[in-house]
């Protein structure tokens, strides 16, 4: 998938190290930088991008072109796709991000030590941030604003089959930096997108403070395996429903509806529901016509009730369907499902639907996941949702950030101590 | 130094995978622990270990014996061996960090979303936590004790030369475990000191939640090339003292004077003296007495005012002495002085010393350093100083934690969303 650009002069401005070096400095500026230049170099990259749509859109179609030629399927090629109306989004989607406050220079906490040292701790960038990415190119300017929103500066390694749109998009992006008079290398496209560099790219920890990477376990296989800077996954979501036994089953139809159909393709979708036996063959007799249009995978239990449903296996608990497919299982009592959660989940997000006091507590306390729902659809799990604003990803690990991640994930804390004159004994 | 013990029954008691298993089994357990029984395991263990203080002596001295017979250093010996005095003393650090308030169930933040749903961030364990470190067996108790002060199971992985003394001390810890009905794999040392098993170790990620290596670059590197567990680096301390034109010079002397000769062996001790031009003369030539003790190695402006000073290389300014050595340049003013911090720091402590409001915002605001101090010494940046408690270690990175890390650190924050039968539109 070779496209007209990738021979270009543009293509071959040194290697990596070269470029982070540059971002590097670049990050430097910014550390230094208001909100108020920040916010002004968004708005007039979101600008620059309806302005420059006609060619983001000639540029995005080689790639597109490209994709069909190499026989992509209907969903990827519809990923990759820009018209106006994707780019107003992109466009919008950054004035969203100016509107978000500041997260730079807040006070996380302070105190005065008996000494009379002053201590606090203090928001400051990451420095630079790498973002690795699939095909679409939206998430070129999504990432570059919540970056430089945050007082970073950004390392963008997106796939081969999007480098056409990417680098116009890039080009608008830096746009608004110029206006702003910031460096242009804050935000930074790796235009070389042979296979290989990948691998060389999550090994610039003498340049990038974090990386993100946004795609498929393949992708977050080749970092655990390769990266030396540091990282935050945003992994899957094998979510579950646990239906306890006490609970109003309307509810919890529509909060399983809700989390398996209304986008079955994202993460915060859910993939397995547990029914306490209590309640199952009255929960599956009413919810068979809501969920119609779903294929069901379960065990004995449950397929006893409904015969229409496939027999589950362990492979169906494990994965994440992304589909119109949810794996069903009937549990004896809330440790059971408490059990099944813990084993099976990819640590995302995980609910219960109950009435019970001490089945919700103990549910919230025991188990192990980014985000524990109750009597609330999984789809929440999403930084503008939960009002965190546009999100950067979702961490599944716990190191750093858990859950969505906003601007605030994409800082650290320094510890500024002032004094007068006090020394150690 | 392969000791007497590494061939008992105790050592082959199953692969790492086995361990892991098991480790985080008991971090299942310690999630659902209340503090006080947590604390009781503590207590517990502090008095275990003095009460077996003969017995780790003994085990300790086989250790030591080894390591006079293999030749090792002094220090080296030094750092290994065990008393009734340092049992003591590591018995008090385990009551010191029983002291500290439990940092489990902290409400980090909390809201509520238009829709109604009751959003808040609690702060949960990370599960298990991986300590890898070096000789002295002290580490043992102190890294396990925060471990389980904030909940978290923890494989302990330290030196072959310290094994027995470990195994003693593992031992004694696991009676205070077991006196709170706690699971003993909750304290896991690895008994297999192979070489190779440290690479196995770092790639433990489906069992272990976070790494903590405490050791040298050669450790660190090892870490950055095999781990596949999140890990946050204790790096090491080039720390700088800049003293600025505007300041009070005895001040500034007392200061660079705690800073490097206090405890020059530690990472918060200063490496670098940078002086600015207008004061350079007068300071050195009234530092000479105090810092006689002091090896100082500077630049030809710093040099022609004390004839002692020996020439110092680039790779002077690079290194931490961790000795009674000290670097010197003459800059001509704070950007000056922040240029060269900012290119040779290694992200720990840097200091100010300065009267100058406008110097010290600056030096505040553009230094990238895990802590920054304005007239005070480098020294005090550690967990105790600060007042946070016992310290697990000083990151040097951005992610998840910046500076000395105390029990809040080994903890991450869960989101719980609290609904009334809310589903996504």
């Amino acid at each position: 998938m070779v496209s007209s650009f990738v021979s270009d002069a543009n293509f071959s401005e040194g290697n990596l190290s070269f470029l982070g070096e540059d971002v590097k400095k670049a990050s430097a500026v910014l550390r230094k930088t208001d909100s108020a230049t920040r916010d002004m170099a968004l708005t007039s990259a979101a600008e620059a991008l309806l302005e420059d749509s006609g060619e983001i859109i000639k540029a995005n179609k080689i790639d597109v072109e490209a994709a069909k030629a190499a026989g992509q399927t209907d969903t990827v090629v519809d990923r990759l796709r820009l018209d106006e109306t994707r780019i107003a989004k992109m466009a919008s989607a950054i004035k969203d991000v100016v509107a978000l406050p500041d997260p730079l220079g807040q006070v996380v906490s302070g105190w005065v030590r008996p000494n009379g040292l002053r201590v606090k701790r203090v928001r400051v960038p990451l420095g630079v941030v790498g973002i690795v990415y699939e095909n679409r190119p939206n998430v070129t300017s999504d990432a570059a604003a919540l970056c430089l929103k945050s007082g970073n500066a950004v390392m963008l390694r997106g796939s081969a089959g999007a480098i056409n749109s990417n680098v116009a998009i890039e080009k608008s992006l830096r746009v608004g930096l110029e206006a702003a008079g910031l460096p242009l290398s804050a935000i930074t496209l790796i235009k070389d997108v042979k296979r290989e560099t990948v691998a060389d790219f999550v090994r610039l920890d003498k340049f990038i403070d974090c990386l993100i990477p946004r795609g498929g376990p393949g992708l977050i296989k080749l970092i655990k395996e390769n990266a030396t800077v540091p990282y935050v996954i945003d992994g899957d979501g094998n979510c579950h429903v646990y239906v306890d036994k006490d609970c109003d089953l309307e509810m919890a139809i529509d909060i399983v509806v809700n989390a398996k159909t209304s986008r079955p393709g994202v993460c915060n979708a859910m993939e397995t529901l547990l029914l306490h036996k209590d309640i199952a063959e009255q929960f599956l007799t009413m919810a068979d016509t809501p969920l119609a249009g779903v294929e069901l995978r379960g065990d004995d239990a449950s397929r006893s009730v409904l015969s229409r449903m496939l027999e589950a296996t362990e492979d169906d608990y494990a994965r994440e369907f992304l589909d119109l497919i949810m794996a069903v299982r009937v549990v004896d009592d809330i440790d059971m499902a408490i059990e099944h959660v813990n084993k099976y989940s990819s640590g995302h997000s995980e609910a219960i639907i109950t009435n019970d006091y001490k089945a919700a507590s103990k549910f919230m306390a025991e188990v192990d996941a980014a985000a524990v729902l109750v009597n609330a659809s999984t789809r929440f799990i999403d930084g503008g949702e939960l009002g965190l604003g546009a999100e950067i990803g979702i961490s599944t690990q716990k190191l750093h950030a858990r859950g969505p991640m906003g601007v605030a994930e994409l800082t650290s804390v320094k510890f500024i101590v002032e004094g007068n004159g006090q020394v150690r004994k």
